[in-house]
């Protein structure tokens, strides 16, 4: 087998993970292991930085800077959101041209598939031989083929952790608890709030997910039932989350964004409803609207915490997310391949495993995948079972909970406790 | 020495922490070993759960439940927010004496310390013997006397490590970012995002405290200033924050409300302002029409993961805790003691170390404590070196954050990047 000699450039994309720079790091390492690959260019902001020759030299880093690295959230290149025109990738071929560059590695989301597809279609086209691989990550877990992807487990590690702490919290001062979570089209981000679930009383009670339209009316009598029963109600709602009383199926998000337009032109343009407390904030005032103005019902967004959050790594998506990388240059390296990591679960024995293998970049490009139907519960507002066991592993150690014997499961609270 | 011989009581009260448990924890350990303590109560919910003589009895909670509860976050015997009437306390003194209670513990903030005061005054008033004690627990750090509150060194890591993970974040795809911290009256906890600075171009760049008074406009003024300079930046933002632009001094937050209660009329009650996201979000959309509208401008309003998030505590601040909890018993039993547990700080040799004594009910109660002026920076936007020399050993270990050696420190990021 014959490879190409030539230099290799890495960019990161989309938004950060906690785990991206591990992916980054074993694919450095590898590169290190071939004599063929002169240097490994790190293009600063993704493909703005191949486009402005903005690259640093990943062979001049130490082992230890690469380990501090590779343990550090974000993407330490920088990133981007950004899809190239034709003739930018026209542009971007006479830079790796120029640099004698003959590898091309994209560590991303679908939308950087997107990129490594459309950069290696127009290399074949104009004949300039370059091989794309493509490094999966996102916190969203929406990305095809791949059984989970790098960044999704440290992120349900985090949200696992808000609502341990949350539900202790809202058991201590009972009331209504809404709590929004990233994940525009898919619920496995949301669906991992189960996890904080262990005794028969906790929260999350419901699990709200985009791919289960509901009305207000809906949320508000279930929000109703569970608070009837339990004395409080603590649920997690995702940010893309769709009214199924809006005509066209919109999110909940564009339909209080339409509501406020009106008011925007009142006012002078001075008052917004964008931003991102307004789901949470608007879904609590309709429920103390709804349900009586002296109910405690409070809303968190957990924002941008939930994807860069250093305290609650999982070992086991930093590990995968390290093999990722390495395997993505294993991979270019065979042959004439093209394509995107691949990580296939097996049990041996019950005991959780990964292989990993590779697929066309067109089947991971564009398109996302959701929360498979197995993993919905019948209500439409909670998980199965066959989530939980698909989580788990993912997600590695949670902090245990510790509760008084002489205190009943079923804690029913004082009323009308504030704050 | 004659002690009293009889029951105990304790409860929690006010908004919880992730190591509330320790104290109860350290307290009924203490409580086992004296002889006079027939009973030690928990009440439920606080004075509620005295009221309605709703009790377990920790004396029956085994060696490991007792362990289980103090690593776990939040109030594990329900809390409350309530200062008893004459009459309730009338009637606590009625359900005390039926249960020969001689011992009452609060573990809570400064309201809980006035709880605990009220309690005490009715005591002597109705000769009823009664020894108080509060237990100093906050994340907000507002507590007198005490060099800092247990509660405060967890929350602050959690805000450090957000800020440690959000920099990073931006730092990858910048922009203009704030993040709304809690604390109403007091800037402990926002000033600890101060712990996150490790480079020169590390974010936090600008810190506003509600002990510093601040137009709107100078926050436009100083954010574009350091986003000339860095091409990015995050503003850790105090919710108590106060616009000096305000006839009265009043809060931004409310001064959010007060505008948008005319818009509430407008639209028949269905959109109002209030609710966890607004200050952000209102801070966001201001920039955002003031400094162009294409400026990535975003928001996150931290919320209650600060206070009793399980991920992020602190060794130390579990340790103290626990201790603050066992002298509180230690003190109330040396004799005609009533108060509130108090720490000083020494340092031997420039070692942290803690010495626990007590102090008057009175002195902890109602009035809180700011920051101190020596902890805020001269332009009124940072804290001072004094500062973190004061919260560093409260909060521990943080994770490290590793850099390319390739990548300057000044890393002026591309524009424009969205999301």
């Amino acid at each position: 087998m014959i490879r190409l000699r030539g230099n290799a450039i890495v960019g990161q994309s989309g938004g950060p993970t906690a785990v991206i720079n591990q992916s980054l790091v074993g694919l450095i390492e590898a590169a290190h292991q071939l004599p063929e690959i002169e240097t490994l260019l790190g293009a600063r902001y993704g493909v703005n930085g191949i486009l402005a020759e903005r690259f640093i030299d990943l062979f001049q880093e130490s082992k230890e800077t690469l380990e501090a690295v590779a343990q550090t959230s974000s993407a330490a290149l920088g990133s981007v959101r950004k899809k190239p025109t034709t003739d930018e990738c026209a542009q971007m071929f006479e830079v790796m041209r120029k640099h004698n560059v003959r590898y091309f590695f994209y560590i991303g989301g679908n939308d950087s598939a997107e990129t490594a597809l459309l950069v290696n279609q127009m290399a074949v086209e104009t004949r300039y031989e370059l091989r794309c691989f493509h490094v999966p990550k996102t916190v969203d877990n929406d990305i095809r083929e791949t059984d989970h992807c790098p960044g999704y487990g440290s992120a349900a590690k985090f949200i696992a952790n808000a609502f341990i702490g949350d539900n202790l919290d809202n058991r201590a001062l009972p009331g209504i608890k809404l709590n929004i979570i990233m994940g525009r089209h898919a619920g496995f981000l949301t669906a991992a709030s189960a996890l904080a679930k262990e005794r028969a009383d906790d929260g999350p009670h419901l699990i709200y997910l985009p791919e289960r339209p509901i009305t207000r009316e809906q949320i508000r009598d279930e929000v109703a039932e569970v608070y009837q029963r339990l004395g409080r109600c603590i649920v997690a709602v995702s940010e893309g989350l769709i009214d199924a009383g809006s005509a066209t199926q919109q999110t909940f998000t564009e339909v209080i964004l339409e509501e406020a337009t009106e008011i925007e032109r009142d006012t002078h343009g001075n008052i917004q409803l964008s931003g991102s407390g307004a789901l949470g904030d608007w879904l609590a005032n309709y429920l103390r609207t709804e349900l009586g103005s002296k109910l405690r019902v409070r809303a968190d967004t957990f924002g941008y915490l939930q994807r860069s959050f250093p305290g609650t790594i999982s070992d086991v998506d930093a590990r995968e997310a390290r093999i990722c990388g390495r395997m993505a240059f294993e991979f270019v390296t065979q042959g004439d391949i093209d394509g995107s990591v691949v990580m296939r679960r097996h049990a041996h024995n019950g005991v959780y495993g990964i292989e990993y293998q590779y697929t066309d970049l067109a089947n991971v490009a564009r398109d996302t995948k959701k929360l498979p139907e197995h993993y919905i519960a019948a209500t439409g507002n909670y998980v199965t079972p066959d989530f939980l066991d698909y989580v788990r592993p993912l997600v590695g150690t949670l902090p245990t909970v510790g509760v008084f014997d002489g205190i009943s499961e079923s804690s029913k609270g004082e009323m009308g406790a504030t704050q």
